[in-house]
């Protein structure tokens, strides 16, 4: 997908919410457990009950690595189902990889390819060359980690290298990149001040934002420093949209929780 | 698997090598893709020769992901057979992983649990909260990135943070946290002589040291500047060994070139 294509979608629903579907067996709703595979019958009433409010989904890898052979499963059933029935939407593998320059070849493989996802998440600690494989695919994009929203983003992301914040020197020079035009950045919605100063060397890169919610960030303030004049903005919630009820009404109560969402989403774009 | 015991097992077979497991469907003998599941018929052959000569294997989670689900059937066969076969042998999951807080507990338990490994990498972006749920698991060993022996290292990892390059920081900032004895590094062969600094912050932990061999890393040096009296050293080749020959004979060719590389080994441990 391009970004002009998701910028669109952005535009028809009023909303650039994106749906974290991190799927934790002990958390959905108990009936559930009786499917064959009720991960992906999680996802599947999760996404047809949202998808006219959210332009993405997100499912973090680790919750279905946890599970395995049956997880990964689950995760090819939902990213299947996703492109076949709902290919307007923008899919982003929340997988946080990057290894040597072969290697993440084959991660990139593994999730533009095998795994038809539209992005993934990439951490950059190793630098261009662990980077730059995945940002080789065509209308793909890599979404690199810059200022995530936990704690421990405090113990090297922010300490100063050469003058400058760790995740300001990351973005920075990740603008340098071959193909650089494929990339957007995390930041923490609870870091949302920081997004004023990040905005000044990315006026126009998307950034995907997780934290609004569940880890207390706040949607307003998230927009008023990190809004562009293409929105390039996706508001990811997890948890505070998906377990809103663990009744048999799940879905409709995700639903409900993603409208409020949208709504404000609307409002701010006005 | 408890450090004594590796290190036992290190003086036992007078080696401290680590084979990587890379497999590429398409550097392995032709012969095997006729194999209901060359991937694994691949790595069982490799193990079955080697298993004398080395200490650990260590399969990189990329290859494997790479080809979907049969990828991780093949991952979780290879593991299998190594602790059903082979239970003196550490096992590395190469999959440089990291996450928030229980998140990254969903891949320690992926990589811990659903597929028994000894260890798993981890990337230290993230902070303190990525790494701790890795740690807390018993007489299982989170190896972090520290210097990586790609060209990338040199983008982030070596800039100076505080006065000290990121690295080392990352090293010394990881002392603090919980159950660190249960931390191992990576640092590349291919930097060599960063390894006398390393070993001021962190005298006595293992390192895993990849990049000896095809990226041009050097043994000698290695051992020169980062052994131990408990040895503390992992030294990795995948390609070097695992690709010597791809004819029918690959497995023996491969044997061939480890024990090249044990009795080098042997030699330095003397």
């Amino acid at each position: 997908m391009t970004t002009q294509q998701l910028v669109s979608e952005i535009r028809k629903k009023k909303s650039f919410l994106c749906i974290g579907l991190d799927v934790d067996l002990d958390k959905i709703p108990a009936h559930l457990l009786q499917e064959e595979d009720p991960i992906f019958a999680f996802n599947k009433a999760i996404i047809d009950a949202t998808h006219h409010l959210c332009v993405a989904y997100k499912p973090n890898t680790a919750f279905y690595e946890a599970y395995g052979i049956k997880g990964w499963k689950s995760l090819e059933k939902t990213i299947n189902y996703l492109n076949e029935k709902y290919p307007e939407i923008f899919t982003i593998a929340d997988a946080k990889r990057g290894d040597i320059g072969n290697t993440s070849t084959m991660y990139a493989k593994a999730f533009f390819e095998d795994l038809a996802f539209d992005s993934v998440t990439v951490a950059p600690y190793m630098g261009k060359d662990s980077v730059e494989p995945f940002l080789a695919f065509k209308d793909k994009h890599t979404i690199l980690l810059a200022l995530t929203s936990n704690q421990g983003a405090f113990d090297f992301q922010t300490k100063t290298v050469d003058g400058k914040e760790l995740y300001k020197q990351v973005i920075e020079t990740s603008k340098s990149w071959e193909n650089s035009q494929n990339l957007m950045y995390v930041v923490g919605a609870t870091k949302a001040e920081y997004l004023a100063d990040i905005r000044k060397i990315i006026p126009e890169s998307f950034l995907l934002v997780p934290g609004v919610g569940a880890q207390g960030g706040n949607l307003e303030e998230v927009c008023k420093y990190g809004m562009t004049d293409t929105v390039g903005l996706l508001i990811n919630s997890s948890r505070g949209v998906i377990y809103t009820s663990n009744g048999t009404n799940f879905a409709e109560a995700a639903a409900t929780k993603a409208e409020e969402l949208q709504q404000q989403m609307e409002t701010i774009l006005k």
